[in-house]
């Protein structure tokens, strides 16, 4: 059976080296750490892992908590934050809070015991109280919990640039749907900074809140319908994603109404979809491969000890493509 | 600090009752479980999870390797694992494999070191030889690796459904966009059921096979505004995924060529997005959420050491909307 010293022998590299790579720790050069690792895996050198974290009590596990990874916005957030950890040699967990919410405690339960180093939250769940006596490293994104430190981009400014361009294209009659405003999630901003703005034109808009689970995109359809037909005259809508978004166009298609020509829409996020549906959609983007990176940054930080600012707020752009 | 017994007493429930909550083992009614674990956050009881996972050599982690959680397929499909894996107590690892090909050995090396109890595999590395070797718990989707147990839809049916509604609606010049037919996948078959039912009606599909890595969608639309500029009398086209499709949409609909006046247009997954654009698009139903509660049940089952079948083909449904 090899030994660490075999390896380190075999790769040319000290024990201490081996030992960095084996535990992330110092730096060390991609090439070097590439070669130990070939070298571990040509002598099948097999470090009980499961016996080496319960000494040195780190994992090199990180929890993300999302509502569903299922919503492309949650799916490329996790797909950076993978890329962005497993860089710094940390594994992804992956825990869908929407489906049950017991699961989100089981976490919580996890990082309490040790068995993860650090969690991402991004869950859309009421209850908070559990997370606030938490002294554990956690980053959430669009949440402010006592201390805990987050990772947002500007939702307000979002909501101001989506204002200023549908007064600009001309809109009078606009409306904005919105996930459920009675969660304290920071992404309410949006509408905060889009609704002022409206207002000090002069221009009142029409909010359709959605139920508790805006995930939920059966009941979509519906809501919109009513919305258009009860608002012939609407010119302007702003929704809280691009998914939401492309549920108009799916509408309004169906109903025979032009995007942009009698009623401009702009959507949030800027997943991939958005530039790929007819029309191509006016967003706002969210800057998700940074917004993820700095996450991962922060909650690296956090395990190692380091002091870390508490928000983090990135900006958005305004992304203008044909549904305006 | 709570003890074991101090649990089941306050539960009203046998000791080896909580043991088995703690470790998934034997029937337990979701009620009794919830109520097991409520009491155990009451009276914040922490087992100390990575001792024990040491003793008795399970982790309850499985890893999941698929090219890129960005992907919509692999997003939903990895929202119904997680799911039913979260049911059986299991958690889940996410490893991108895409981004970087070293990564999927380091799951490998955690899978033959305890650290993961099983694996699911759906990557598209061309290098399968390392899991020729491995006797540890694997399932993979879409790949036929020595003896591990596979699960896939019914690739070549898929195929079949395609040819036949593009010859049911009068297509004489076709065109087959996949993915890289080098790559030993049996989603090839979507290929070869297409290919063979058009030739026994005598049709010669123009088939255009993409780069080794079919998710980095950049270069999609320049490939299908080749392939039209150069077959302007193309009347019906079969992707290997909706993505690819809602490309095509978008490059026709650049174009002004009508979908499904001039092109009938068929995609590969039904995922949710394939609904929700215009035209929206007619597919062939790949069962997503069956797929992953057979993947999960297999893996549960090779992990507690039950025999289980190897070959696992759940069947495809064509799905007819308005592009075609």
């Amino acid at each position: 059976m090899a030994t660490i010293k075999d390896v380190a022998e075999r790769a040319g590299v000290t024990v201490t080296t081996v030992s960095r790579v084996l535990n992330n720790r110092g730096y060390i050069s991609e090439e070097t750490r590439e070669k130990v690792h070939r070298v571990m895996r040509e002598m099948q050198y097999q470090p009980n892992e499961i016996a080496r974290s319960l000494s040195r009590k780190k994992t090199m596990i990180l929890g993300v908590i999302i509502p569903t990874i299922a919503h492309p916005f949650f799916a490329e957030l996790t797909n950076y934050i993978e890329k962005y950890a497993s860089q710094r040699g940390y594994k992804i967990l992956l825990c869908n809070s929407r489906m049950n919410q017991g699961k989100e405690k089981e976490y919580i339960d996890m990082l309490t015991s040790n068995r993860v180093d650090g969690m991402f939250m991004s869950s859309h769940t009421l209850e908070v109280d559990e997370y606030k006596k938490l002294k554990q490293p956690i980053i959430t994104f669009d949440r402010r919990i006592a201390d805990i430190p987050y990772v947002s981009s500007d939702n307000e400014q979002g909501g101001i640039y989506a204002a200023e361009l549908l007064l600009k294209k001309e809109c009078r009659k606009i409306a904005h749907i919105t996930g459920n405003l009675g969660l304290d999630l920071l992404s309410n901003q949006r509408t905060d900074g889009f609704v002022r703005t409206l207002r000090a034109q002069g221009v009142e808009p029409i909010v359709i809140e959605l139920g508790p689970d805006v995930f939920e995109s059966e009941g979509y359809e519906q809501v919109i319908t009513s919305l258009l037909e009860q608002n012939p005259d609407i010119d302007g809508i702003f929704t809280s994603s691009d998914i939401l978004a492309m549920n108009v166009i799916k509408v309004c298609m169906g109903k025979g109404i032009d995007i942009p020509g009698r009623i401009k829409l702009i959507g949030y996020d800027d997943i991939e979809m958005a530039s790929l549906v007819t029309p191509a959609l006016t967003t706002i983007k969210q800057p998700i491969e940074e917004m993820a990176e700095r996450a991962v940054h922060l909650l690296d930080g956090l395990i190692r000890g380091e002091e870390i600012k508490n928000e983090n707020v990135l900006p958005v752009t305004l992304v203008e493509r044909g549904s305006t």
